[in-house]
């Protein structure tokens, strides 16, 4: 069989480069990095790539913005495009510097460093490691936490620090100099698994995620997620309930909804709810009967597709 | 009587110093700059000034996630900030330069600016413009649009311009070469309006919008809006769709519904709904039934308060 071929938002070593390596770690499949999520969208409504791994909720942040734009795909440029699974990837944050630069490591740092490096959304993530240990130290924002990590491990002159995952750091070659340095160890990004419908390949494999846990030797049980995408006429008041009502009736649990604007008219919206049945039977026929209720109240009515709940999974 | 103190998100002539000076024109009222949204917050919660005037939604970008966070309140420090009115701003820029810079206006423009200002966000909206007369301009980030005016009514030496409203333009004193730049004429900020519900000063006064506009002579019937905030056990079955449902009950319309993360255990939530009645009777009793029985379904709910719809007035 040809390989696999999954999209991510680059650079090499991102967080999304870890969360698709742990999605498709036991199938053989080339990772490749895409510059922006529309990049990644675009090749795999082009097939250009069989999947795309893409995150689109943080635990602490909320969602992510830009995809839900993609998702809402208003233009219908990517018509093709369904989920068909999602991970969970908690997001762990190191201190790195260069290789043999504090051999000692953390237990003999001697406070020489004047720099650091990373995303600027990492800063406000492990502000109590750093407003202990390194208060008044230049900060430079750089592009992502991959960069960071990159930088540091070529930089001769200055004696920076970079904060980026393990991942990073196994990949550029650095130290780590303290692993676990963010302020919530619950922080978590959750990547949606998409593929293209119309792709041969990715319609030939059942995708496989990795495996379950197990509890006392059985595997857990797994319920299923769907998303819907709708939109609904604004000026019939009522609108919106009904159409979540349709869930209820079909014994369908709403577990997100989220918004954006239309952009058709101001002060109207995209809805996206992802919903599941508590029960382990499946979601098929509950689905299908929700989505032919919901084209009766929306205006637009898009299946997204049903996919294995591996939040419940890793709850159990 | 003493004058009312009015926060805004600063810098001086911000399109939130537009939307506070709309807001209050009728009012004798001091308008106060606030480095940020919690700034703005605090002052309101700790009576240092009676109202505050903060972006919540924006046509086209959606939701303002920093006020959706502020609004969620997740440590008690704002229990006496609620809603009481709200203003919709539309997103008008221009292309500024220094006073005297161009005296022949746009019309004779030579082509000659070699920089441009404005805030990162405002890029984006004038794109069209700036692809037509501006390709490979530098652009030069600054902190507001209103900065941006303030460099450029200063700038002796370079040939700057910057994307910025005419209330920016006439507050640094800036000629205005050329109005509305921006892609989408429909572009609309939405602002709340927030008191603190034990200041007197704005207790015995009752909010007055701008007067509503009229249709033939005859004011227009105005409805109100709720905004109530709710968490909801996420492990019983249904529980959203059991509290969305209580709105229906009562007769109050959803407007809108956003989520935001509780922070308290990662993929649980805070809602934000905003509801309304259809009919112009008010919602006084609705919404109190209303939060009676959702007190018996959720874990938390808060009522924001409730104020006249400015979307409804100004579409009629």
């Amino acid at each position: 069989m040809t390989r696999l071929r999954v999209a991510f938002l680059g650079p090499l070593a991102s967080f999304s480069h870890q969360a698709a390596a742990d999605s498709f770690s036991k199938l053989t499949a080339d990772l490749l990095p895409h510059a922006s999520f529309a990049d990644a969208f675009a090749a795999l409504q082009n097939k250009e790539v069989d999947y795309a791994v893409i995150p689109c909720e943080n635990s602490t942040n909320g969602s992510v913005v830009q995809t839900l734009d993609l998702l809402a795909d208003r233009e219908d440029a990517y018509t093709d495009v369904k989920v068909c699974g999602e991970h969970y990837l908690t997001v762990h944050h190191c201190l790195l510097a260069r290789k043999g630069l504090y051999p000692g490591g953390w237990a003999e740092y001697d406070g020489s460093i004047t720099k650091l490096y990373t995303h600027p959304q990492a800063w406000g993530q492990c502000e109590n490691f750093l407003s202990k240990h390194f208060k008044g130290v230049e900060r430079q924002d750089v592009s992502s936490t991959s960069k960071a990590a990159e930088i540091v491990s070529k930089d001769m002159v200055e004696r920076g620090a970079a904060i980026a995952s393990r991942f990073a750091a196994e990949h550029h070659g650095t130290d780590v100099l303290r692993e676990d340095i963010e302020d919530r160890a619950d922080n978590t990004t959750r990547f949606l698994i998409l593929r293209n419908v119309l792709s041969e390949r990715s319609a030939q494999l059942e995708f496989e995620q990795p495996s379950p846990p197990t509890v006392g030797g059985q595997t857990a049980q797994l319920t299923h997620k769907t998303l819907i995408t709708f939109t609904i006429d604004h000026s019939s008041p009522g609108a919106l309930a009904n159409a979540l009502l349709i869930f209820k009736a079909h014994g369908l649990n709403l577990t997100t909804i989220n918004t954006r604007p239309s952009l058709k008219k101001p002060w109207q919206y995209i809805f996206f709810v992802e919903c599941g049945k508590t029960a382990s039977e499946g979601n098929g026929e509950a689905v299908r009967n929700a989505l032919h209720d919901l084209r009766q109240v929306t205006e637009t009515c898009r299946d997204f597709g049903t996919w294995k709940d591996q939040l419940r999974a890793s709850n159990v």
